[in-house]
């Protein structure tokens, strides 16, 4: 093992919820070093927490764009960032460090509008640094097996997707008690996006779903609704899909569902089989080829491929969970990001979510905010 | 207890699956006596399907006409009726019986199509005897207690309606091997009716789902598929549902979805809690009360409230399953059947499904095919 | 079909539990008519309990005696007697019937001491008529199934065997409430015998474990319970099984374990392979093949073998339940009984519990009792 | 967060399975670095070892002798060692760096005998520096809460206990292959200890047992198979438990059960209610307070207690896993250690299992030996 890469972060102060879990996720294979951070753009809080994060405090940045001018230009600079901040924000950061050669690690949505994510496109072609998304659910062992079955064929033509992502955060008016800060920005249009529920975990079910099924959405036609009264963007919504290839499908999410935390599942059928994963329980694989029993496949178990063994660090039994299938999307970049060192490009991006995932997202998000305003008419992507 | 009901049947010869399902619900509480039967078009058949059950060989008949006319005017003839035929045959059937004055229990749908539905209806509002449909799911504790819970107002007004109904027992062109006499028949538009699986199970999902949240499908846009090559039929749809009061919701039903035998399954949730439900787990019913852990109510068990105890004859952890739910439509039927000998109306009857129920399932198929028809435009029921 | 089986019921008046199950059970398949009774030891409790179930006044009998005496004078007497006493009173009513060629279905255990065993043992051997003990358990198709898989080598030879059958319904001391009946008689040892929990429960685990490892417990070491102060018997139990066979095992049963309804367990495993099922999912059956995934066999489904296929009523995904299990050993019953009209022995008494099975569950539950005052130690059955 | 603490490895080399776990345990919440390992006992894989995780090559040690005297007379030495050896070795390891101010983690079982257990014991307690040991399973939050509910009287005076932790890796006799590792030592006694599955996972078991039930066992008698011919150690275990507090319990566990990967699972009774655990889904824990519905706690979830939410680093409905559970117990070291840099003992000790659960488990492992030797004998602790 060569010298670890070193890493910056713009948002993830205290507080925030997804920062943390992208650096235990950056922590877990031990090939990062959190060197420099942006972490608020509120300064005392930007230093307080990297402080209490062990950053020099002279790499405790006000601003991002304060950060990429001057790691760029140190010689122990950071060579990749990961961003963690609200969507509206993804673009014009990912854009400073990538105009300056630092890789990027972005969570997603890629951004929050479609005009902000063509012109980060723009940036991302023209850039020689790499762009990962952080469709983090990707990751599980048990979706890559998934992929690999289906592209494998063991499903044969596919026929009907179903996906969900059910929660109930937001089964009441959390964003208006004033202490809910995830609620707050999650919920506004201007920080978000036109798309609540969709935008927030719809794109990640509608992301999943073209993974697996090595296919995109063409067609869709969506019923968005808010349900509690005062919300600015929807919390629940129905989605039918038309996948390019043939196949036809249905997405729900929600965040009014209560009893459901983060309940995402997804259910393939083929002309010779089903697969059915869940991501509260994703160390199984339910396959059944058609006339024969179902097989519970397990991460580690006997069932597994080569897929899902190369993104497996424990026995089978012994189970991972978010942390680890986020863990992958970190690896795959450190993976990706060394052989660009040696100006190779490593397979590994052919499986990583980037540009296009985060594109097929915006457009996912996009049409269903559409679709709903034309009273659920099929749009395309 | 009185005498027990003296019971005919129409269809449900050798083969038939679904005759034998309302003979042993009938059984199982010793409300009825089969005494006569027309189980089969063809004499021969139908002699011996007789024989086979202990009918006497004058109460074998080659008809329902035949059997209708004769058993009216016994002085020991039957009072009710089960009509177990394909779809096409129950309307000038149940028309038969209840002319005569004889109650009629009728497997669903309705019957094949629309205009049949509506001549039916004109006949059973005319006649003194009861129609009973069998949407025999409703007939389960736990969903009797669902319903009574949202009844109750433990959900709150409700959101969001998911219920699906996968099977994959027609992943394959099983209609086509000139073997499989359930496939053949309810796949033939003229038997069953225009819709496939919406019309054989989707109509079970559209009424389970009504039935517990005491409302009903106002519109819908639904997107139907034919996977099989050479199906007459949808085998697979995709619905968005709008109800009267508000609520949405998605139906999906699918007879090409490997690795799903009966898997009926309907989730509610409101402003409150939720609820959760599977037919294959069926003694069963998930609650959530917003804010506190999921609650594994259990028929028999601590849980269980008055309208799930009315129905229940086991203690909880001793499972009662799909025949003792079909049951308790019977038994249903008999107590309503004991008043009627009385001149009563009995409550029971509020319960059970009818016409109302029959007309809105014949509603619901007819929209699905139309809207389906028009690229998944919304229709009113 | 013939001529129904005339039956005749010893005990399950009104109030009884386990008298409206055997009840059910011989109606669900059409095999017997229920025509006489002596259903309570109190006189116009056996009237009312027979009138409300249509019998014949003359056929509500004050005691089996004059049951036994009445109905085989009758030339339309009674051909089968189920007896669903408390345990003590299972000998002397059995014998009764038996002596009178009347053929005795008659719920477990066997009696309520090994003495009385002993003497009905010797009764039964000499009638000329059948004994079938209603180990329901066994009739679950999955069961069926288990038994005949292990019978074919499919897990190689046995080595370990769990067993449990936990409850929670005698957390708290329900005998001494005065309106618990069921409490009261099973926790009594001059009614139910010296064991409680291992009596009631204990012996159907044992007995399921015997019957599908295909093989008997030679020697075991108990250590019994009685949790609840002031309570007669055990109502925990842990008891470690060395079978004939050469597998070890482990029972537990329990009725103080809340949260537990009728948790009976079971799981065999072999040099080959492992099983598992549980009682209140009976549907399924787990098959693990040493070194490929796990498989969920489903009664009805593709895993299904022919003697699961035997005892089945309705489609995979449709579930049948407890009423249904136990309506199969009925349904077995009725099979040796027309067998036995004609002077045949039908091979289903291969597979029926009988005196062997009621011997071998008098003799575990008093090792049970024996080796706990002996502080566990090891003690032959 | 003042600097990380310096941490050794003791074994952990390449092919080593629970060398890798420790490590990503130890980066998980960033609290340590690695800089010195004696990763094998063969030199060359020493080194290869550790350049592959990046330590200098001059902190590369061929013993631990060798790390213990460097590394403690270095102004930078390490500050804690983790030992991940076969059993055998942990004493004199540990000795070696305790004796030297380091402290001291090591994973389980304390040693390969009592002799040298109790011969570890008398250098710890005489030691100043911390001893750790990683009964990782104690780590898991739902496992904490279990502890919590029970202190804190949720299921009133515990009743019974029922543990296992069945595995199938050794259903073959793998371990003379020449080609597992794992299977080799842990199946030879001279490196293992005289138990097999009681001393590999049995022991876990039994220490979990005794960590949520806040008890200890007295007394056990323990029955012991070896079924794999030619295997030296027990492959499967039952064993009846008496605890000090009254309560009695069962504990099972095997290596040779078919269908089981990890399965440890957890079931605790008491006179009020019932907790049950399954750590293959450990992110869930069962409550049922008697006489109401079962509740499922989901880490993260509103049933989630403090001691939960104290080692919780995700949303619930996001699963955690084994990794998560293990870091657990060093992120607890990690903030024991930190206290005792500035001379206080950190409450977390409380928590965290050591010297004497070590000495506990061996005791466990002993009397489950010596009680099989006697056939089963009741055998006190």
């Amino acid at each position: 093992m060569t010298k670890r890469i070193r890493l910056g972060m713009v948002g993830g102060g205290k507080d925030a919820f997804i920062g943390a879990v992208h650096r235990i996720a950056a922590r877990i294979d031990g090939e990062f070093d959190l060197v420099a951070g942006a972490l608020s753009s509120t300064p005392e809080k930007a230093r307080d927490s990297g402080a209490a994060l062990g950053l020099e405090p002279d790499r405790c940045y006000d601003s991002f764009e304060a950060m990429a001018e001057t790691e760029a230009a140190r010689p122990d600079g950071i060579e990749a960032v990961s961003i963690v901040t609200p969507n509206h924000v993804h673009g014009p950061a990912a854009k400073a460090f990538l105009s300056r050669g630092i890789h990027v690690i972005c969570d997603k949505p890629l951004t929050a509008t479609i005009a902000q994510a063509e012109d980060l496109a723009e940036a991302i072609r023209q850039a020689k640094s790499l762009f990962i998304l952080t469709h983090n659910y990707t990751g599980y062992p048990m979706i890559r097996q998934a992929r690999e079955m289906i592209a494998a064929g063991d499903l044969g033509a596919l026929r009907v997707v179903q996906v969900e992502y059910p929660q109930d955060w937001l089964t009441e008016a959390a964003e208006q008690s004033g202490e809910n800060k995830q609620a707050e920005w999650r919920t506004d249009p201007e920080r978000s996006g036109a798309g609540g529920s969709v935008g927030d975990i719809g794109s990640h079910a509608h992301n999943l779903a073209c993974f697996v099924a090595g296919d995109r959405v063409e067609k869709l036609a969506a019923d968005l609704q808010a349900f509690v009264p005062g919300r600015r963007v929807d919390d629940n919504a129905h989605v039918l899909l038309r996948f390019a290839g043939g196949a036809r499908g249905m997405l729900w999410c929600s965040q009014v569902a209560p009893g459901n935390e983060n309940a995402l599942r997804l259910r393939v059928y083929g002309e010779k089989g089903g697969l059915e994963w869940s991501q509260e329980d994703p160390n199984y694989l339910w396959f059944t080829p058609f006339g024969e029993p179902k097989r519970l496949l397990t991460r580690g178990g006997s069932g597994a491929r080569a897929a899902a063994s190369a993104v497996t660090r424990t026995p089978g039994g012994h189970p991972e969970g978010y942390l680890e299938g986020f863990a992958n999307i970190y690896a795959g970049a450190a993976q990706a990001i060394r052989a660009a060192r040696d100006g190779r490009r490593d397979p590994v991006l052919d499986v990583l979510p980037g540009l296009e995932a985060g594109l097929e997202g915006m457009r996912f998000i996009d049409a269903c905010v559409r679709s709903s305003q034309q009273d659920a008419a099929w749009v395309a992507l």
